[in-house]
């Protein structure tokens, strides 16, 4: 499979956001293998698409559990401890792999119509969960929610999905689209002991290990008391070292900070949830300009209460301003880059997040047809990458591709019927209100 | 004419915020006769639309400066004072009226698109701007921006307008579509004298004034150094009293809370301005705890960069949440009053920003074919308003009316050729960038 696509502006998403003019992007069985102004590409033996609008790769969310979907909108009003209490978690218990993947189908399609290509998930139900990915041809790495609970084995869990994956453990699927994590939910809820032990095996295989942390000032009373931080009980308990992603990470010090630039770990920022439940505002700033790989995430659509991953950069951009009064503090670009290339940094990645020679053909078309480009495409690359970043957002995104596989045209899946989707989603809902 | 709304739900945005099930809303020329639930309507001789989501009443920006529009995103990472000073400044003072009316007019139906029915607009060339929102079929209060610059003679251009618009001052056009206001800029571009002679003559008419006050914490300290605050200033300078609308009000003190209450000023909340320009957090819990009337605004889309309300809406809860840290603080309910009845509240009107009887029959249809309503439209009252404020936003705005006339259908204007808007801003904008 050919694939050349041609449009009036392509942002790679490479470190300094570069803005390419009349620019090509070559696919060739699922992978990048050109990216270029369109006078200076190579000859090219293929399918060409000439596209009107803005093209740049495929958003990455990198932390989310999505087939909450079922239940967005509950109870949202409530403090973080009674909406958890109440709704949640009474909730949670009655879904099952069913409605798991129901709810994963429609958020799947949710995310692609975004233009979000990746989500990083922590959640139940594995089986169910990717395979409802893979049928929407979106990516995911997928990490099974541990908690300690009677009857929850980790590692039997994860040799389930492991096997039915089919890989030893990592990257597969049809255009790698599906990779085994593991998702420790957190040191509140586990004992340093499973951490450090869930943690060496990850590491082991190489693979990301995904952990809640610092979220809301009052979870880890207990855990910062004996340790002084999360981030700091993280390091005592042999933890760090491999992948790892630390979700939210909004109450951090200086240390901590310190601590996750040398030790590599990355992190999952995710403003709209932080904000909704009143968790606090993450030190994004003072994160970037240590050199922490800060991506986005959108956490679950009930706590957000969508999955709109532009979204979340703006509100990124737009917290971290007003919250250090400095209109300087994060640019148009920075939160671009956070929302792409440095969510698959944090994630541990980089055959996905921006369009380059190799990695994977993720690819979002904005149509330049909204009012937010009306000053036209032709416009500097600064304001340009305002009127996307700060005007249209995921509005106007018109087209997509996963691994150079066209999975959104028009704004609509090409392979999920959305409304059938949404109905399965209500018929759950129906359920859990019912039982 | 006469015309039924028939949907499976109705807000009528009221002070609880009720929801209506299976209801109707009657209009007859422009106004509404009727809301109520349909098993209990009375007969209705007219046409009967049965829809098929959520009716709301239009959404009142309670302050902009829409035409900027054709500046959007430039220089929106400078600071505060250098974007103005080398971005919209000299950018402004080349702008022509035709160069608003095309502004304008993209603006405003960009505006219906997301369901804003009214906007409270302060700039220049008022027969321009107003002529674009009635070829939008909008609704607008107009005040020309006055400042203490040489040749601006404020009382000429009124009566300009006024005499244009063919009325004593006030609401005139087709269904009422336009209110005249008075626009002084701020405290701190013209005098307290200048101040006090325009609240009289406004007070006079029974106009709106409308003011910046308190927006950044640098720009009025000359003022605050004389009279403690703005609103202390506007107090001794004989400004209150009649309908005042304060924009921004970010930096105020319990006093100046306590004095707009007792005073009746409304206050233009403008959070995604507020963030974006880092001018900070205004203190809306604490107003709306005062009994201040609290409306949003967009500001201007040159500094936002969208005419988005239900984002501003969703801005104004997660900020005031996260800036408590008390997720109670604003809930969806209280976000969605803000920007319909609310905003009208904030501008002095009774006739618009609510389904009631007797007001203008400014209609806002949301789809339900969403994945933000995929828990159906049947959920419990607070769990729709929060898929409604927190999820769908604006994307889903299917149809609006204005006065009963049908200006949106499909999510696009019935009007206007939005194409044609953008190529004329793109006009505008290309001229500038070249002159
Ligand atoms: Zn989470
Ligand atoms: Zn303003």
């Amino acid at each position: 499979m050919s694939l050349r696509l041609h449009a009036p502006v392509v942002l790679p998403c490479d470190a300094s956001c570069t803005v390419l003019r009349d620019a090509v992007v070559d696919v060739v069985d699922g992978r990048i293998t050109h990216v270029g102004a369109a006078a200076e590409a190579p000859a090219f033996d293929g399918e060409v698409r000439r596209l009107s609008g803005i093209l740049l790769p495929g958003l990455v969310n990198t932390h989310a559990h999505s087939p909450m979907t079922v239940l967005r909108g509950l109870g949202s009003d409530l403090p973080l401890l009674r909406w958890l209490q109440e709704q949640m978690w009474p909730n949670e218990a009655k879904m099952t792999a069913a409605d798991i993947g129901a709810g994963m189908l429609l958020s799947a399609v949710e995310m692609l119509r975004y233009g979000v290509t990746t989500s990083a998930e922590m959640y139940f139900h594995g089986r169910e969960l990717v395979s409802s990915v893979l049928a929407a041809g979106s990516r995911v790495v997928f990490g099974g929610a541990i908690l300690d609970v009677p009857g929850m084995d980790w590692k039997a869990m994860t040799e389930d999905i492991s096997s039915w994956i089919d890989s030893d453990g990592l990257v597969s699927g049809p255009g790698g689209r599906v990779e085994l994590a593991y998702g420790p939910h957190s040191a509140y809820t586990l004992a340093p002991a499973q951490l450090t032990e869930i943690a060496a095996e990850a590491r082991s295989r190489g693979a990301l290990f995904m952990v809640h942390v610092a979220e809301s000032p009052f979870e880890d009373e207990a855990q910062r008391a004996e340790h002084g931080s999360v981030p700091a009980l993280l390091k005592a308990s042999d933890v760090l070292g491999g992948r790892v992603l630390s979700a939210h990470s909004v109450h951090l010090s200086d240390d901590d900070i310190a601590l996750y630039a040398a030790a590599g770990v990355g992190v999952a920022h995710c403003p709209g949830s932080n904000m909704k439940l009143a968790s606090g505002i993450a030190r994004v700033p003072e994160m970037l300009a240590a050199g922490v790989a800060v991506g986005l995430g959108t956490d679950g659509p009930a706590s957000n209460d969508d999955l709109d991953l532009f979204e979340e950069a703006r509100l990124a951009g737009l917290l971290a301003r007003v919250s250090t009064m400095d209109a300087t503090v994060l640019t148009a670009a920075g939160v671009l880059l956070m929302a792409t290339r440095g969510g698959a940094r944090a994630l541990g990645r980089t055959d996905i997040g921006a369009l380059e020679t190799g990695r994977w053909a993720d690819v979002v078309h904005v149509s330049a047809d909204d009012p937010s480009f009306a000053t036209g495409l032709d416009a500097p690359d600064e304001q340009l990458l305002a009127n996307l970043v700060w005007g249209s957002g995921s509005r106007a995104v018109m087209d997509v591709w996963v691994a150079g596989d066209h999975v959104v045209a028009g704004g609509e899946s090409t392979r999920v019927d959305r409304a059938e989707a949404q109905a399965g989603v209500a018929e759950v809902a129906r359920r859990l209100r019912s039982s």
